[in-house]
């Protein structure tokens, strides 16, 4: 599993902005990050008669152009895609995914409060600490907007506490990142396999070393 | 494996153009579609100041936006993907890939010429076919440009090409679609799964049936 952390608050809170500056300094420690945000009003992601503006027009369900800088995709949808489908399908290779606007989710989250208003978060354990220049009557740790620094340590122990079950796998020497479902799917088989072996009860480190050629 | 079929050709040789029109009709015969453009120029998607913008700006390796109406996905690259990794990673319930501009890869193919311009796919024997309205010395089909329905014939015979091993995944009477990796893992498992038991030397279809409640 990736480690997800959320940044919530009400429309035009700041998350953005926030977002930003946690992204940069997540950078700055050389963690590969991804962004999800969550958008209600529909948006207009690539420029009106540009080749991919015409192929999605002509009906193609996904489109994607691809650099040698970047790749870029858009996906026609009947119903919102959710969460875990996002996941599983394009998010692959890096350390922490950052979700900006999936409020109910349950995930260790942070809430940006507008100014002169309620936070929008309520009951939910998963709430550390909220974010505000005001005065907040709250049992949780306030954080002031220009302590940025305090979120990214809040990420920081997500990313690194540990899974209970890690699997590696390296072909010739290199390391070849799973997506979670493999990554599930290679655990449960492997253990699966070795299931009825002697020590296995016990079992803590698990090698597997396999020559196809010699 | 999902069919994939290219339209290759110079550039400014109309292959976005006929693109379009392939995608509009392969979408009124009700296929599910993806289209690939390799893109050499590098190219801007998303709208200069927006937050998705802003967010890659700051670093973020990923960047993914997602309403009920659609999903965009911006990856930030070292090099580029290549095409089997983006299949991989990004194509999921989809009946037909069109590729345009992968022009050395191995897969059916046209070629529409430019016009006064010789054509610069040579010794490919994936070339099923030239689109142009001059006259073409080729022992290949020469179809004129607006017989775009003779390329989407084309196409649709790769679709109903039926690849040796397909399986087929139902959870509670719904087909659960499976990525190309995971689908070629699952046929390995099972017919590794299955090897020794009598019968599976001229075995032609496999049912496998399982409660897990009862």
């Amino acid at each position: 599993m990736i480690p997800i952390f959320a940044i919530v608050g009400a429309s035009k809170s700041g998350k953005t902005t926030l977002m930003e500056k946690i992204v940069g300094e997540l950078k700055k420690r050389n963690y590969r990050v991804a962004v999800i945000k969550h958008d209600v009003h529909g948006f207009e992601i690539d420029h009106k008669g540009r080749d991919t503006y015409r192929i999605r027009e002509a009906g193609s369900d996904i489109t994607i152009i691809s650099s040698p800088e970047k790749l870029a995709l858009v996906e026609k949808r009947e119903e919102e895609s959710n969460l875990e489908e996002i996941i599983a399908n394009h998010i692959n290779n890096i350390d922490i995914i950052l979700l900006e606007g999936y409020k109910s989710h349950p995930v260790p989250k942070v809430e940006i409060k507008k100014e002169g208003q309620n936070i929008i978060t309520q009951d939910d354990e998963k709430l550390l600490a909220i974010i505000s220049d005001e005065e907040v009557t709250s049992k949780l740790p306030v954080i002031k907007r220009d302590d940025f620094l305090k979120v990214v340590e809040l990420i920081e122990k997500e990313i690194n506490k540990n899974p209970e079950r890690k699997l590696k796998l390296y072909i010739n020497g290199n390391r070849i990142p799973l997506k979670n479902f493999i990554h599930t799917m290679f655990v449960e088989i492997i253990i699966g396999m070795l299931k009825s072996l002697k020590g296995m009860e016990k079992a803590k480190d698990i090698i597997i070393k396999l020559n196809v050629k010699n």
